[in-house]
């Protein structure tokens, strides 16, 4: 960062638990970013948040924060639905967006989002956190460099921490639409160039099967073809009583690469119960560094202009296979793209 | 074993690469055996395995050796489509049967064997060898015994190590036949009293696309759902530039269990270059306490009645699968059991 | 960090590697703090850091920099030798103190340094970063509360990665004062409550022998002898192909804790060639986290008057165990302290 | 094994608990080996565990089955102070020795016995199991090509199962005599054809304090240096309540190995109170590969006449550092080999 480095001001629409989170995070750790204004139209809780990191302005109504020439980005972490309208709003308004994903939540609005940030010449960034994590940002750069020769098989997990918290207001579907499509993305970064062909997914309640009626679907695994011939499986649960559980592996014709482990320090315990070490039990503590980095990463390029390693492109690529999930679950047979 | 214990005469068909080295374990590894009698039509290739054993018996019609009153159990190690026939003339001739996998190729055979075996009273047991490796066999007891709740997701992998030998010989559907049904039976004994109810089977050529139109499928993922809600997937590849491979994953309501690692020997290398560690260059070196294992627990059974952990049964329920992956490959859907 | 909460205006004295590194740091990823001047006598050193990062001031004499009233607190990462007489000067100004360590080379230097901090009533740290490294922090937690009961026998160890640079710069008994100095105080916060009251140490030339005759130490084992029986390991060398490696043990008479890996990420490579993963080949690297953590630290303890986790005492008892070293050394024999 | 293989008829003498697993392991695992007799004064000890194996011959007097003509070999495992009178006895009556650590609790003991036996021109080994772990024996090699380069720091540590049994028996001097001489001769073969020139041991009893003034030490560090600079630590302790641990590392000039891991499966356990695995709880379990290879070993050496991997001559230099131990501990000073 020179001395003239330009200071980013990020308005952030969203004040719920990752909204917290990575406004605590811009106010205090993100290198070139001021955060200047909460948004939020729960009433009380943009003051709450501001107040708490020493921002002066919040807002009930996120278009007036937008509508506010001294904001330079946004950062959207309201609900998902929500997500596309915000991130053309914004890039209407001329804000750099980071969205956190799902971007959106049909192909159309996808689209949409990404023609009004290109058509505005702003940044547009998704929340693939993922990508920034050391490892497997690491891996993907081996993958790139051809280190471990063409992907064959390859895997993707993502398991939630207990517990699994009231899952009255989760909405249906979103075990592919908000925890899946992180590995879908996984996925598809981990094969470059390749791409999807057909999906065949299952889904259950099997943490809750009381809530199956409601729509609740907890657990799934899910196969994806690609036009290269190699095969994938993403698979997430709900409530992995050991704690927050991310990984990856990419086996290539030239080795493989396994990506993630669960533990949160470099300590190990051994008693006369065994051998222990302490893991996440919560998804912001095991993958702490990432959320920083990609916040970074997008001050970075709304500073510079330069383009984000998640982009809006990438946010339609993974929907595509979430929204093919849905259909083939629904089905109960494989589906093409 | 007391004084007065039975030593068990065995004879072994199939002088090839692992029936010579299941020979080598009985001449010399497994308590309570004597390897009396080799039998392999190849004309030589009995003799041979004989003399390097110090065997003073050898037949190059197995049927012979059936018909020796001294001999007390078989071993079977010939080619897979000959194994329910043997199975069936050994029980016949009052023999104690061990068969290596897969004891049947269709459910038909596999019925007439355990019938066979039934019926005079022998001990029939199958060599699915990884229920006898300590970390798979621990497992299965934790699971057993509840530890880590109702199986959700569960994983069996199997990666032959590299080069892929030359696959001119090898027969159709060798990968769900001969490789994958030690995975279906782990994912079977790993999810006890559950039935798999519907199996999606994806399979390629992507080691070897060349011999692709000669039938050879080298790559498969297969998912498979049991009656209890539990979605397992079974991973095959026919070359690991990184060695033997064999490892499995069951996660349940109240924890997980991960089984196999490929490191040879437990030392760690740090060079200039990195961390390594050795890895297995075949499946006999990885698994190699197994294999006798298997042997010694067959040669106990075959002395005390006693049924062994890996049945005719079991052979039959895995195949099933097998067979149900042939068929969902051949139609590109899921296929019910 | 409340709205309200006080900005520390941090000056930083040394702008070598190490100076830059903090500095980098302060500026950019440091909550609560401003980076606001550099002192550095090397002519052009100062200026050059301080631009890079935007710092509007910058003075070639420390003194002048300790004369601004607008300064809350230094960072002195100036060579060893001037460490103490600077923590001195700044208390005496009234500044925060963070020392890199050793703060001191001799127990007279220490305790003149703790003393005009204590009159001072300021704040004063010392760079024992590994305090603050996640797996540290952790086990030290456990052990003192007693989850392994009384610490039997104790290890650590520091391998600086190679290549070992130029060795001609390098004082005499750097290795005690500067390297095995954070180990020491790593195994004295291990065993907490007890008293060293021996210590036998081995050195040698064993990287670079050509340079022995020049009082170049590079590898040295130390055994420490504490009042509660148990028995410490310290051991140093300056160049391991491998990469950085920081490590500790800790067996009591309830377990043991191991701690520090020395993977950078957490990706694993599977190849021909076998296993291997990324190490780090710079102390910087490896412990990151760690260094932020402990500015932050202070940056929090300047602000609200707390004391930070290691303070000048600790210093102070690390530097008796290594001057007990040298005159080991010196005498080939156990040095009662 | 040809079919013409000279199958060794073994007599052992000691039927206690090491007695009994050797015994079993030559009953029933080891090629080549036929256990011919047993011999034990304890009165009715020898017939219990020849009657248990199917043995036909025992005696309690170990003379008279030295005198039997058709013993080719003994295995003695009788209490320490006795093996170097039965090496010498076995190989007067021309049988091949394989005699438990330590061969000889003094070095003119030492002597005599590897007199005898080169007098007799008999194979003596000496159980130095390590040499045989898999690990240990890849290790080994890895250094003799020079792949670390130059050992500079070793360590070796023996810590045994909990709970530490009743210490009455345990003669003086156990730690070194007994535990640590299977560290030393680890070390030796880790830095070969380095001499050590000076060692420096510390011992308490912190396990068991009561016992201390009965002569217990059952914790012990151990510093020694080499004449090729490389400098060596081992260490023991009689009670690890997370179970069994042999391990070492060896760092040298080119890279590091470590040696040695706990875990007697391959499987990993995850549940809500961490990561766990299983642990060794006896000797004779983690090893449990290495005891059958020592004895395959020694049974192969009678045979054919080789030289065992651990000779006497190794005995006698692991003793001799062992000694040097005891002189360190009683003046608390380095001494001189």
């Amino acid at each position: 960062m020179s001395a003239t480095k330009k200071i980013i001001r990020v308005g952030l629409i969203g004040a719920g638990r990752m909204g917290s989170f990575h406004a605590t995070s811009l106010a205090q750790r993100v290198p070139g970013a001021v955060l200047a204004a909460v948004a939020d139209p729960v009433p009380g809780a943009a003051q709450r948040l501001a107040e708490k990191l020493g921002v002066e302005r919040f807002y009930s109504e996120p278009q007036a924060m937008l509508d506010s020439p001294d904001i330079d980005a946004v950062v959207i972490v309201s609900p998902a639905r929500t997500h596309a309208e915000l991130v053309v709003a914004a890039a209407r308004a001329g804000k750099h967006v980071f969205c956190e994903k799902p971007m959106a939540v049909t192909l159309e609005e996808a689209d949409r989002a990404i023609a009004a940030a290109r058509e505005a010449g702003v940044v547009l960034q998704v929340g693939f956190n993922r990508r920034f994590a050391s490892g497997f940002a690491a891996a993907l750069a081996e993958i790139k460099a051809g280190k471990i020769g063409t992907p064959q098989l390859l895997r993707s997990l993502t398991r939630d921490p207990a517990p699994l918290r009231d899952p009255t207001p989760i909405p249906p579907w979103t075990i592919y639409l908000e925890t899946l499509i992180h590995d879908f993305d996984t996925l598809l970064h981990c094969n470059p160039g390749a791409k999807p062909v057909e999906v065949y997914a299952i889904a259950d309640a099997l943490v809750r099967p009381d809530f199956k009626d409601k729509g609740l679907l907890d657990t799934s695994v899910v196969t994806i073809r690609f036009d290269n011939g190699a095969i994938a499986i993403a698979e997430a649960n709900f409530q992995a009583v050991y704690g927050y559980d991310v990984r990856g592996e990419v086996f290539g014709s030239n080795g493989m690469l396994q990506i993630g482990n669960i533990n949160v320090n470099n300590a190990v315990r051994y008693t006369a119960e065994g051998i222990s070490i302490d893991t996440s039990r919560q998804d912001t503590d095991l993958l702490a560094d990432a959320y920083i980095a990609e916040l970074t990463e997008f001050v970075r390029c709304a500073a510079t202009g330069e383009t984000p390693r998640a982009t809006g492109e990438d946010a339609r690529n993974a929907l595509a296979i979430a929204l093919a999930c849905i259909a083939s679950v629904q089905q109960n047979l494989p589906v093409k793209l």
